[in-house]
Parts: structure tokens; sequence; C-alpha cells
């Protein structure tokens, strides 16, 4: 079991709850700030603070590869996993792009690339070489998973201990909307069918296939749906629970959380079966087109920030989504009250 | 006529299809961006350029007072117009929030407030002191229209002189719901109970009085649905009509105008229904949860790029919106493509 488990302290409703009357203090209609005035209590629950600051945040991108990926399911090859490595080490990816825009540091953390990379600028903590094909076999051990669990959280302890107030995920790997697609069949008993959709751009025919070897692979696998690790070890991939230990170990630091697409709401939602107090540090920065995203984000009870029929992954719909909490935060720290302005705030008669 | 109308030139289309294959070069699935990709061949269209430039943007808000409010159709009695102008040149309101956060300049235009208004940093353009009471009288002359369009196209002028690549609009004036809602319903023929909503917070009693109140104004005035300046007259507001002029001066400079909310939209409608050319250039920042926003969207075919149940007006849902044209600008211009990272475009067999 993860180390970060008992470790999530829960959120601060009080801090909240002051937050709440303080904005109806400042110079616009009560509750006219719609969800930025919700954002702006979660991210005082999540520190404490009635001013919180979130600035700046830090982006981690955990790559691996899925043997799932020789049955087909993918529009891309295997190889591609690798290949973004590069790019992303080299800036030249959307995550790498939308991360400057925001001026926060990335991190490339290979815990589970199917070849091996030597680049400058990838973190090498590889807990193998891509997952087990889920038809055949499990996709790793428990002690896999575990190791991948801690991955994830070492590498939002180095992001903390670089001053990082905000956490966005991300992710790359072939054939990854497949493991997700399993995973939560499992964790919300829902049809494989509901679940599946383009991915990365496949066909139709293709969305059929994938289907039916998920479907296989869940009944050849027989992961019990309660228990977390064992969904996440038979049916899932080494960067899913790299991405499920990070948010646990945001949460257990105190800080905000933003969720990218349908992979990270996956992991997020194993985080939260491991320890619910997780729930209250995540923020949900984009709601992707992939039909399994909507159910992940119920079972969550999530609301995205953003909706831009987006579908890449990386964790660059959390990375959109972050000047919003900047907006929410700069709302408390820099609005004047009506008493400040001397507006009147009395409703007409 | 405002000066504008015939100056707007077309989109450049041939330069948006450039943009359109280039984006499917990029190391991303094709159409993952979603949103952003259509609104990065926009700002292409809109600028002509292959890369374009939308920083600086600048902040105009036209501040107004209406005669309706007499009426008791707000929340807020009508000294809070001058006050919120106070409140702006001190740089405490939302939109200066907002505006500081995207690095824009702010202008505040006093284009009709019914008190005299002598702070430093008011842009002194008044062209009356607040609109008649339209139960009474029409609410403005057409050459009073026409003076108020003018002071709104000229702002633009003054923030393209200042080097702005991309505009927003911002508005405040209590009871320009009202007016916005009275001139929707007769630009659109839709009943006005369809339109009218909670404003900055009235009762639903109140909303049905709000109702009485404009469908009696229609009755009164009579405006001709095939005039655009008839309506902005007879039911409209001074900054409404400066906003109108505002979005006509912005694209016959070929910049993007970020449209705000419910009021901005049926400014935006209005300068469509002028020129319709006008429409290629303006994006839309943020669904309000005012229910005639719906109508006024649709009468545009205009999807905004947030919906985060704000009503407040100021331009704030625009500035909210701006960091996503950053962001797909940024991808036009930083974005590596499949040959320059050597990533493996094919699907897979």
């Amino acid at each position: 079991m993860p180390s970060h488990v008992n470790q999530v302290p829960p959120i601060d409703k009080a801090a909240g709850a002051i937050t709440r009357a303080y904005i109806d203090t400042l110079t616009k209609p009560p509750g006219s700030l719609g969800q930025l005035e919700a954002l702006a209590i979660q991210l005082s629950e999540i520190s404490g603070e009635h001013k919180p600051a979130i600035t700046p945040p830090a982006v981690v991108v955990f790559a691996a590869d899925h043997g799932v990926a020789a049955e087909g399911v993918s529009a891309f090859p295997q190889e591609v996993t690798a290949q973004m490595v590069a790019n992303f080490v080299q800036g030249g990816a959307a995550i790498n792009v939308f991360a400057r825009q925001i001026g926060a540091q990335v991190e490339i953390v290979d815990v589970g690339v199917a070849s091996s990379l030597t680049q400058q600028g990838v973190t090498q903590a590889k807990v193998r070489e891509g997952t087990a094909n889920m038809l055949l076999d499990d996709a790793m051990t428990q002690a896999q998973a575990n190791a991948a669990l801690q991955v994830g959280s070492e590498a939002v302890e180095r992001a903390v201990q670089g001053g990082a107030k905000c956490i966005i995920v991300g992710e790359m790997g072939i054939a990854n909307t497949t493991a997700s697609s399993a995973m939560l069949a499992v964790l919300t008993e829902k049809p494989v069918s509901q679940l599946v959709g383009a991915g990365t751009g496949i066909s139709s025919d293709q969305q059929a296939h994938k289907v039916a070897v998920i479907e296989r692979a869940l009944k050849a696998r027989q992961a019990n749906p309660q228990d977390p690790m064992d969904i996440l070890s038979k049916l899932g991939g080494l960067e899913i629970a790299a991405m499920t230990g990070a948010y646990l170990a945001a949460a257990a630091n105190r800080l905000p959380a933003i969720v990218d697409g349908f992979i990270a709401t996956v992991a997020a939602l194993t985080a939260c079966r491991l320890c619910p107090a997780v729930r209250g540090y995540l923020i949900f920065g984009h709601r992707s087109v992939e039909p399994g995203h909507a159910t992940a984000l119920e079972a969550l009870d999530a609301e995205p920030l953003l909706s831009l029929e987006m579908r890449l992954g990386e964790g660059s719909g959390a990375a959109l989504a972050f000047p919003l909490l900047q907006s929410a935060a700069a709302m408390l720290s820099e609005m004047a009250t009506f008493a400040d302005a001397g507006v009147n705030d009395n409703a007409a008669p």
C-alpha cells in the first residue's frame, strides 16, 4: 500500500467558509463569478489560507508503454511513446508550449517505456519495459504497481522541494486509453461499450475491436472491483500508477492538483478509492470527448473548468485551466470590497 | 450610419486554410486540440498571418446609465454605475484584476453616466446623462446613438494606436440587461419572457415585473426589427451603442474582439446586423447564465470558449478567455511538427 495513503489531511472547511463570506464583500453582485468563486473557496480549503498562493505550478509527465498495444487498439504504433518523450525533452510538444505559458517547470519521467531512453532530461525511473499484454497476463505485479506509485509520489515531492504550489500531472503511453477503459469498467461496473471512444483517432470498426479486446481482458484477469491495487496491477499502466501516486502526494502536501482528461481522471479515481480524502485536493481541468471521461467524472462528482473538445492528454487540458486558478486567487487577493470602494451594496427597493 | 460599416474587410479564408493544414503537421493526433485548433484558424483568418500575434490585449469598459432603472428593474440603485466607475479607476473591480493578469491596459469611458464624473482616469465622452426611460420616450435620438457608436470606435482606434492586438470590450450600467433584453426581443422576434433572467440578482417576482416593463416599452416604442439603429436608439443604451461601435472598429482594423456576456453579445449582434462581415472577427469568451444570452449566441451561431456560470459583465468573461487565445497562438508558433521531432505520424495498421 503506498505510503501517502495515510498521510492525507482533511481539507480545511473552516478556511473555506471564511473565504466564502469574504467573497460576498467584494465589489460584484453575490455569486456573479460563478465557478470561479467555488474554485477560490476550494483553494482556501486546500491550503488553509484566505489568500491562497498557487504559483509556480509544476508539470510532471509520466511515460510508459502497454503490452496491449500489440492487439492493434491504438491509431499509433508503440514507438511513438519514446518518440514523444524525445519531443517533450526538446520542448516541442503541446504540453511544453502550455507549460511555458503558465510558467511551469516540466519534468518528464520514464516509468516504463518499452525501449531504452538515454536522453538527458528524462528522469530514469523505469519499473519495467512496458506492461504485459493484459489479454495474456496481469499488466504488472502488485509490487511493480506499488513501485510505480512511489515513482509518482517522489516526482511530486521533488516538485514541492522546488517550490511548486500547484501540481499538473500528464501522461504519454500508446494504448493507455485501453488500459484506462478496462480499469474504469471494473471501478464503476459499467459496460465497456459505454466507455470506449476514438482514443487518439481510431475508426468505429477499430473501436469495436478495442471493446472486444477489453472485454476479453476483463474476463481473463478477474480483477476485484473492491480492490483498487488489484485493478491497477492487472489492467492498468505504469504511468497510470505513477499518476495515482502523484495525486496522493499532492494531497499529502496540501497542494491543489489539476486533473487532466480521461486517463488522468481514472488515475485520480483510483487515488480516491485508495484514500477518499484526496478528492478535496483535486480540481478538474478539462472535459475530454473520450466517452469514458463522463463516467469517470461522474464517479468523482466532478465538473471540469473547460470543455474544448480536446482529447490529447499529456496534461494539456489541465495546463490550459491553470490561468483560471490564477484568476480565482487574484480575485481574493486583489479585488476591492464594497466598503473599500465606497460602492453601495444594498439591493434596490 | 457609423463610419466603419463600409470599412470591414472580409476575413482571410486562404490564410485560415494554410493554418488548418499546418496544424495537422504538429506533434499531436489530428483534431486532438479541439476548439483550440478552430480558434487558431480563426486568428489566422482575422490577421492573415500564419503565426498570429494577439498580445498585448486592450480592455475598454463603457459606462452609462439607463432611464428605465426608475422602474425598479435592477437589484442595485443607479448610483452604483458611477460608484463602480470610481472602482474601475482605482483598479479594484474584477475586470481590473483579470486585465492585469493578461497584461491588458484598461480604458474606462463615460459615454453616458447620469451624474458628473470628474475622476482622473475616466475618458470623458458623455453623449447624454443616461438614456430616457424607454417606457416614456425613445432611449435616445438616432444622432445620439451614432455619437455613442463613434465614442466606441474612437476608443478602439486609441487602443490600436497604443499597440493593442486584441480587443476586449466591457460595460457597466445599472439596468442594462433590461435594455439588452428589449433590443434582443426585437432583433430576434423572440418573446421577452424567454430572454429575461435574474440580471445581477433580482427575485422571480421582480423578474416578472421586468418582463412586464419591457413588454410595455416594446409596445410603446414600436422599433423596426429590420433597422438596427432604430432598435438601438429606441430601446438600447449609450454603452451598448459604444460597444457596437467598438466591434465595428476592431473588425475594420482586422483585430480579434473577444465578446463578453449577454449585453456584449447583444451589442455584437447589432454590429453584425449593421455589417455582417464583423462576425468573422468575433470570438466569444463566456456563456452567461442570463437566459437571453443563449438566444443572442444562437442568432450569431456562436459557441463561447468558457462556461463558468458567471453573470458579472465588465468584460470579465472575455478577459478570462484571453489565455486560451494565447494558447492557440503559441500552439502555432511553438509546437514541433512530426518532421521536426522525428515522430511517426503513420496510423498503425
